[in-house]
């Protein structure tokens, strides 16, 4: 057993009616001296695409070694497959329903496993709640040090969410929204290192960037929030390291209607 | 001293304020090798019947020896007692209005103490914050391993709730609202194995079975939410294991104006 | 390195985006056996007076030796200076921005470092997320033995909140109103041993004092918050252990439309 193993925590169970709570107990009664960290509990419910951006963006700032339990189960009753992902030395527990693409896509010393062994379950598997009856067990066991080929066999035909990889057209990057946060800022699936190349290719600085979606131009990106009239519409490099499209006081997805895997160019304005 | 205490928390405090975070400086004061994970602190502020729902509901994943606090007290500042009960090899720390009824009713090998040791308390006890003055020290003093007969005397006469047993009448069930959580969602007091005996019993499948309240019935039990029309009444088994009156997309208690306690009829077509 | 260091952490950036999961896990790899405790994520954005308060009335609920972590920033990303202060024994992390004032004005044994090393820093420092880059590594660097005088250089001109210290003007206490909490309750900054002297000073009960404000008079200081009729004002001894004004039943916040900063006098009815 490791000394103090990492599980994080991502679902979209809120933290008002007690689910949480008992998926803690439950993994604490296998692996008592696990540290259990939440990342989120408020991903939109449902919302795999939100919960594979957070699970993506977060994972790294963790140890090797640590478990990622992601939570977020429409499919929840049905047959779908539920999934130990090792990759980059880390380990990740959720649903077969796309929500880990971009670590399989990415991953190096990639290993997926479907879990069946019913051993490492709790007896009584609910129609409603695999979150506390299968997820939390084989995450505890994990971090006893059980390796998923005991738990699962390995396979190689993950259930993939469509991705829109940034591409670039000319001196145009197409990007696209991937997260809407608390504050309905959209957020890109442009990261400030490749608009960085980007931008030296290109010899256009951040003032001089055109951001485009639907028939709405932003005129620069801005150092911060606050650079713009209130109301106004802005384009800023965010706590995730990635071009987010913000209105300045207001609500940016609210103002605009644009939702997730909405298209964003980013252009030159020569 | 236990290896790592498990102390739960389960309170009306919100996250926003800091009650909590000045609680569990307390609790770490004295038992610095203390496990403190939040249940809920969005308990609808009050809300005993809310609170002893959820305590009931969640206490038995933890392991024994788990220290189960529950804050919610409308009486704080009044002559109230404060008890530690001792059941099913868990301990609960609860102000004496109820809360505590379900475990008190159910418990084995249990006793239930009334704390009056000062010495195990703050030095100056507030008349409005007993959850760090009070409930926080002693909960930790148990974790310590201070056993509860030093902290208090056993008494027999707590204050208990009025519950709504499940009757059975011929071939219906009556059964009540015992939480409405953060959807809206009625969740009544008849857990699933209960149901399956009643269902194995008449001859009656979950499509036959009739959900009646009020003026309306739903027919049938659905596998899961998405199985009506969107606005339709449904019920479910949930991920607390009992019976739910839900909506499709919407909020159930709102449509319904069905409360806490409101009665809830399960019947054969027949 | 201490046994199981202690890390409070009080923020603007909410439990929704994964900001304080991502500081979490750089915190415990650089320190894998820090005991990690919320305080708040839901101070209302960039609001320095709101953590200034939580955290002068929190912390001393922790033990000594504790780290005490604030990040409430909108200077991020400008050349704002980074603070650790060492006072009473805690610690304490923080931009200097104002929000450590109350600690620094009544702070004894009082150190301030400006933290310039860059050594104990993440790597690729952002623009946006000093948090994750900055504060987390510091914090958790002090939580393994690092002494803040390697990390940066003392410094005595820390920038101030300007501070409404309590006046007492004959038998009239002046103060202000120095939190806002979820219920719009109004939260002063008279304590209530502040109080009892001066009520003992003027022969003058709890009943008998008078709350004043704008032009509005509340008789009394109630001993709970159900003492008046719904929709009235009252002046109550709260949680924090201060004079609260609060509407029952209501947000007064709204219903008076004062802020933080407001004034508000204590009076004798004679």
């Amino acid at each position: 057993m490791k000394e103090q193993p990492i599980i994080t925590l991502l679902t979209d169970f809120g933290s008002v009616d007690g689910f949480v709570g008992v998926m803690k107990g439950v993994m604490l009664q296998i692996c008592p001296n696990a540290h259990l960290i939440d990342i989120s509990h408020d991903i939109p419910p449902f919302s795999i695409s939100s919960a594979s951006f957070l699970m993506e963006w977060s994972y790294e700032y963790y140890p090797p070694g640590t478990i990622h339990l992601c939570v977020v189960d429409p499919g929840v009753g049905t047959n779908r497959r539920i999934l130990i992902v090792q990759a980059n030395d880390h380990y990740f527990v959720a649903p077969d329903n796309g929500v880990l693409t971009p670590i399989i896509d990415t991953g190096k010393h990639l290993k997926i496993f479907s879990i069946t062994n019913e051993r490492y379950w709790r007896e009584n598997v609910s129609n409603t709640f695999h979150g506390r009856d299968i997820f939390s067990p084989i995450s505890a066991y994990l971090a006893k040090g059980i390796p998923p080929s005991v738990m699962g066999k390995e396979i190689n035909d993950p259930v993939r969410l469509p991705m829109h990889p940034i591409e670039f057209d000319r001196d145009i990057i197409h990007c696209h929204v991937r997260y809407i946060d608390r504050f309905g800022n959209l957020v890109t699936d442009l990261d400030i290192d490749t608009y960085k190349k980007w931008s030296a290719n290109n010899g256009c600085t951040q003032d001089q960037t055109i951001i485009q979606f639907q028939d709405t131009r932003v005129m620069g990106i801005s150092q911060s929030y606050g650079m713009k009239k209130r109301g106004e519409l802005l384009a800023v490099f965010d706590g995730y390291d990635r071009l987010e499209i913000a209105q300045n006081g207001g609500d940016a997805s609210r103002h605009t209607g644009l939702g997730i895997d909405a298209p964003v160019k980013v252009c030159t304005p020569w």
